[in-house]
């Protein structure tokens, strides 16, 4: 019988990009590692799923101890394939990531490496994902991995309680000074379109846009990462308010 | 000065669905309509947006209290680019629905219905998504008016607090035996894909599934579904797990 964990990586940024190839070297220290992961970029796909045409999944790597597997598929249904059809036996861990750029604050609900790991967390998997503030392609995650070491332990050793799993949040920074564990930022996105003429003629538009922080909470996941803390904002499938929901009930319905 | 209140409508099915369009008469009553929504069905796509390629939107149709919009993005890109580029003032409120489909539970994560109100919502507008549990594309809607009225006639009225929505659900029923407060059931999808050989080789996956209530209390909103309730959950967009935050203090990282 094999005892060594089993380690389902997924990411946004397809399986060639150079942050989940680091993250499932670091993971090999921990376990068996398959890694299902888009075929192209699928950033900021969050829970999406695909049910207007099939999905396909190849295997496109293969060594001792590490499985890399391309998909056609969103990263939600990269894991829900991965555990279909894929992983010989039930994921101990779901990871997302290393993503190309920040998912802390209202990120999170537009984020595929999210998606991964809500998804994971919906299969009952204890999931993490791990997020560093730069989008360049070839960023240095080196500076990550014992944070990442530290929490992928700490999470085989205490597990996570069901529908709740880890949002973790690095600054592009060399060394960080310290880890905090958050709350999601309050935040949101301005300016967010470009206007474009098609050379045909007919105005286009390109997403882009600033973010703005609009809190200064230490706690908060988005404050902390300014402040060069690793932000580790713990995230429930559950987002109930229950607070609304007791003051909704004086509502004549 | 025009003091009807703008009323944003959106949805995942598509500007054409019979769902969008039965809820556009029905907010006509309260205020100047103006529906973005997905030029094809975009179901399923969660909080995902677009930034590979460029979004259009161009208007379909034009009638005093109501302009339609069709629009290439997805749900949530539809909110955004209505709210910088379409309407003349800034949405009273923003309703998405009325969803062919149920939209309760961990569903919500998967929800373009969702994705317009959770949208809506992070931009500090009211924000309401309305669903029923059928996918008849032409499923009879006159049985959720009068609660829709009520629902937006309270929201009118009340507001909402920032950050929350409110995540509304009809079961497939002619009448219904009353309205409930409830929170997101605990649930989860099985047996969710099913292979395909293509004609020239290979296999693909479609996405299927069944899904599973793993909840029986009453306040929850699959369970009042299946008790012929209308569910009203209410959401936020902080999904924080504050429970674990304080527990994770005591992790050695």
């Amino acid at each position: 019988m094999n005892e060594r964990p089993l380690i389902l990586v997924s990411n946004d940024d397809g399986y060639r990009a150079k942050g989940i190839n680091s993250l499932a070297r670091v993971l090999m220290e921990f376990g068996d590692v398959v890694v299902v992961a888009p075929h192209i970029g699928r950033s900021g796909k969050g829970c999406a799923i695909t049910s207007e045409v099939p999905v396909k999944v190849e295997k496109v790597h293969s060594e001792p101890g590490l499985e890399i597997y391309s998909c056609t598929g969103t990263p939600c249904d990269c894991v829900k394939l991965a555990c279909h059809a894929v992983v010989s036996r039930p994921p101990t861990l779901v990871v997302g990531g290393i993503n190309h750029g920040d998912n802390s604050s209202v990120n999170a609900h537009y984020s595929g490496t999210m998606g991964v790991v809500l998804e994971g967390c919906m299969k009952g998997i204890p999931s993490v994902a791990f997020s560093l503030c730069s989008h360049d392609p070839d960023a240095d995650f080196t500076p990550t991995y014992d944070v990442i070491r530290k929490v992928v332990s700490a999470v085989l050793e205490h597990g996570l309680p069901k529908g709740s799993c880890l949002n973790v949040n690095f600054p592009d920074s060399p060394s960080y000074s310290g880890v905090r564990i958050c709350r999601q930022a309050v935040g949101s996105w301005v300016n967010e379109w470009e206007a474009h003429r098609h050379p045909r003629g007919g105005e286009w538009w390109w997403l882009t846009g600033e973010y703005v922080v609009e809190d200064d909470d230490e706690a908060a996941d988005r404050v902390a990462l300014g402040n060069n803390f690793v932000a580790i904002t713990p995230t429930k499938i559950d987002f109930t308010d229950y607070t609304l929901l007791e003051s909704m009930k004086g509502w004549e319905l």
